[in-house]
């Protein structure tokens, strides 16, 4: 029933994949049933699954490095939410029928370019056919000490909310590959789209952030659901500041000539920041976190008994919101 | 872009998947960005990832329970093989238009059922939806004592082959649900067909024969191919006695009804029976793990010098193969 692509999986795998594996022991050369690995003494495995699909959560014909730096790095988001230091990745490949060996081999050499940066490697994995759009799910597991891990249950009443970066980047990128930021400076569009298609994992800072931060989770929803997800876990409300959300000057460009894409600071998804919470004494720790990680983080809000996620305007009044954040459906 | 299932991400999570990871800790509820799992003191972790895609792997109107217990049980294959104890397993399922709540409902209690039988539960993953056909990856996790799993590459020259249950099965159930069966008696024809929908692990004989095996595939490509993996991998050749291999009731009456289907005892996939390698002396060892795990075991055959594969006929002539062994392209 299978549809066939130029090479086969043992040629594919021989030919782009093994050569991404030739750091990690364990992965046996990618010619054995499974693969091997153990976290360092003290430490324990942080394992997050998370998948692209052609047409969904990414365009068609977005270069195949584009694509797979980006479900590399959502992936290792996720590590970076819970503080871990990436160690290894299984890849699991579904190839649609247009994807012949130099696409393939384009994947690849995304994937070598970030396994340097990340310092990590290609652990084991799957590749098969699709008579469907490319899809592509990595498995990351990283390692955390015993107990240092962030989660999203240890926001308490009094806390400071903190965001990493700046926001609405990625939503606006990809209004503008989608054409609805007519008139933005070439270069800005530029910078934005660049924002969508490469994510920038916090890894750094979130492993800075083990004893500081006292819940975190990663931007990947939108602010406000993200945040969200942390009161909901934490049982805590939250309040933010509209004028205190970090938005780089390329947002605040595209919003000054496009008002009503002002949502995305709020609500747009992929940013792939890190909010996080943590008692007002230790600001000074965050802001020595912050410049070890070389990370801006900013000071957006506060955490409140109750529920749910507010959004206060200057004048203190609280701004509606248009959707609770981008969902993958 | 995404076309939208009936429920939402969240809602499907906490119906459906939430329940299957109750057991496992380190879930957190499936609530947090990743998940936490350590090796006991003593072992590592043993990693495999599978991806089952509608229209390639299952048929698209397979029932939901077998398709998730299918692609878990390939995946616990691959972790029998390596001689490990399966612990959790991460999903990433992308959901096509047709797959309602009552499909999903059908797929996590195929996956319940499993875990209850082998004794794992769900650890994380992802949920979204696809354009194409249904398309399902497990990263499955097991453990292992350090050094104590079975490897492709440890056959020695004088050693003997050894393959699990039966074969040929799977192959032949896949030709009977296509009806090129014909004739075949009815019940024979569903338990072959059970065999290609719900694959038997073999988990307890894998690991019964840590230090016993010098060197253990399972055969998810077929007999010939699979063995060429550990020939390949040990640098040695295989030869096996055709009227060795343990071939059932079932499979001998449909290959006496249709004498080319014979070939699937050798190259027909999706037997997931274990071939493994020991030498002469341990010949009472191997006897001794298949009767602690419930699981047939029989000689097939030895390994030499040289390479490649051959399968001997009676008369000890070479058979010629058809093909070298089923490919997922």
């Amino acid at each position: 029933m299978a549809q066939r692509p130029r090479l086969g999986e043992f040629e594919l795998i021989a030919r782009h994949f093994a050569p991404l594996a030739a750091g990690q022991a364990g992965a046996l050369g990618l010619t054995d049933d499974a693969a091997l690995l153990a976290p360092s003494p003290g430490e324990v495995h942080v394992l997050t699954a998370d998948t692209l699909v052609g047409g969904v959560h990414f365009r068609p014909d977005d270069p195949p490095e584009l694509v797979a730096r980006k479900l590399l790095r959502v992936n290792l988001s996720d590590l970076a939410a819970m503080a871990a230091r990436p160690a290894a990745y299984l890849l699991a490949l579904s190839l649609s029928a247009g994807c012949d060996d130099a696409w393939v081999a384009a994947f690849a050499a995304g994937l070598a370019q970030d396994q340097d940066e990340f310092g990590i490697g290609l652990l084991g994995g799957d590749t098969t056919a699709t008579p469907g759009p490319l899809s592509a799910t990595i498995t990351a597991i990283g390692e955390v000490p015993v107990g240092g891990e962030l989660r999203r249950s240890g926001a308490r009443p009094g806390e400071t909310v903190f965001v990493s970066g700046s926001l609405g980047d990625a939503a606006l990128g990809l209004m503008a590959l989608d054409g609805g930021l007519s008139g933005l400076d070439e270069t800005m569009a530029a910078r934005l789209i660049d924002r969508y298609q490469v994510p920038r994992p916090r890894v750094g800072l979130g492993q800075a952030l083990r004893g500081v931060a006292t819940a975190a989770a990663d931007v990947s929803d939108g602010l406000v659901a993200d945040l969200g997800h942390i009161c909901e876990a934490s049982g805590v409300a939250a309040r933010i500041d509209h004028a205190r959300l970090p938005v780089g000057p390329e947002a605040r460009a595209a919003i000054a000539r496009h008002p009503p894409a002002a949502s995305a600071v709020l609500t747009g998804g992929d940013d792939y920041e890190l909010v996080f919470t943590a008692p007002p004494e230790a600001a000074g720790a965050v802001s020595e976190a912050a410049s070890r990680s070389g990370v801006a983080v900013t000071e957006i809000g506060t955490v409140h008994d109750g529920a749910g996620v507010k959004v206060l305007a200057e004048d203190g009044r609280e701004l509606a919101l248009p959707t609770t954040g981008y969902r993958h459906f």
